[in-house]
């Protein structure tokens, strides 16, 4: 059921499933997306550009905020670039509730590449979330 | 003179340049750039999602940080969402330098749309910058 | 008339005034406020905790966003240390109102130090506001 | 061995002993430490000035980031205020490594009251570290 919520949020993100955004879990504050960088994504040395890796973040704190059903958006965020992503890489991020208080929440992701020797940090992300009032105002 | 350092970056950003980011200005540590909200870039709800709010500013910021010459990149940002972008909305960034010491740099960076009323703020962003080796690495 | 809703909330701040911080002003969104770097405030080094920078940066920006006059708090803040601070160093800390929407509102905060060649910055501070309910609540 | 690199460095932060801050544990990243809010860290309404939770996060995470032996200083954070700390609060704060990459490493600080209900969260810290060079500098 609240699996449901954040599915159904995914769902009507068009802007995500457009670049290849797959939500793989969301349930009880946590989920899972990846997305692959592609050619658009990148400058020309083939790196890509920090937005996108933003961009998978953001998306994947949305689907663990509003796991719990409350309809609840992004107030902010914060994220450190650990290392480049490039062409090709297959992106996973991983979003886990930290704590919540009142309307607020905070989530932590890490975007991750799996390497043949395991895996490597691509950013530290780190998300402030707020349910809003029916009317839609994050008063 | 730095006003080509930046602008120069911009050219080989080819992801910022298919969104349709132009940019505006660029020197001595400050950038403007504009980015309109396509149909790609929203959810149903014809609301922007806020990673291409993020992307334009962390791309304005990336210019206003190359205008000096060395090459610099971004290490974090942090970023607040004030209000919702919509379809259609034609969005400028400003990115001014806050501060600079050793290879690290400060920039501050204000998302607006001009609303006949007045500039209508979007979102509000820090940007934290390193200057990076001629090998590219970020020590 | 809101000059003094700050310094009324200042007077009451015992743990500052404790510090000997002085606030030298605060209206309309803006504060300024200074102290001196005592043998309390530093290590083995004569170095001061960064906690006492940020609880400086804190306190003047908590006197900028109430100088509206309705009772406001941190939700939040990040810091960047730029520089240290030595002992007896006299910092000077400028808070400015950046944008406010809603109930919240955003204040950066930049800690100085006076030198013979002109102003150093020790850290640049960003702090996140909330009004609050007259129940106390940061709903 | 790393055990007594963080707790050396805690033995020469007079201005964390000075405030009853203790040092629990400090391993492999890891560190705990305790303070206990006095009447001269809170207004006059007995609420504890967030600057004194900031500082006890702050020397947790000093002592995490330092545990590997490496001198390490804090080259910023961001804090979310969770909920007021009162008088005569035990305060209990706990850093975790979260990620390291080149000089810089990325540490989340919890700081918790025990409750008879439970851990109260007071306030959510995250740590951006630098190894300094031996002359010191943070290039």
């Amino acid at each position: 059921m609240t699996r449901n919520a954040a599915f159904a949020m995914f769902e009507a993100d068009e802007a995500s499933r457009a670049l290849g955004i797959e939500l793989l879990d969301a349930e009880r504050g946590r989920a899972v997306a990846t997305m692959r960088v592609t050619p658009a994504m990148v400058n020309g040395h083939d790196i890509a550009h920090g937005g996108y890796v933003f961009l998978l973040a953001d998306t994947t704190f949305a689907c663990a905020c509003n796991s719990h059903g409350p309809v609840t958006v992004a107030a902010g965020a914060e994220i450190s670039f650990v290392r480049t992503a490039k062409l090709d890489d297959q992106l996973v991020a991983t979003a886990e509730e930290r704590t919540r208080y009142g309307r607020s929440g905070i989530y932590d992701v890490t975007v991750h590449r799996e390497d043949p020797e395991g895996r490597t940090v691509i950013a530290e992300f780190r998300g402030r979330s707020r349910i809003i009032d029916r009317d839609g105002m994050n008063t």
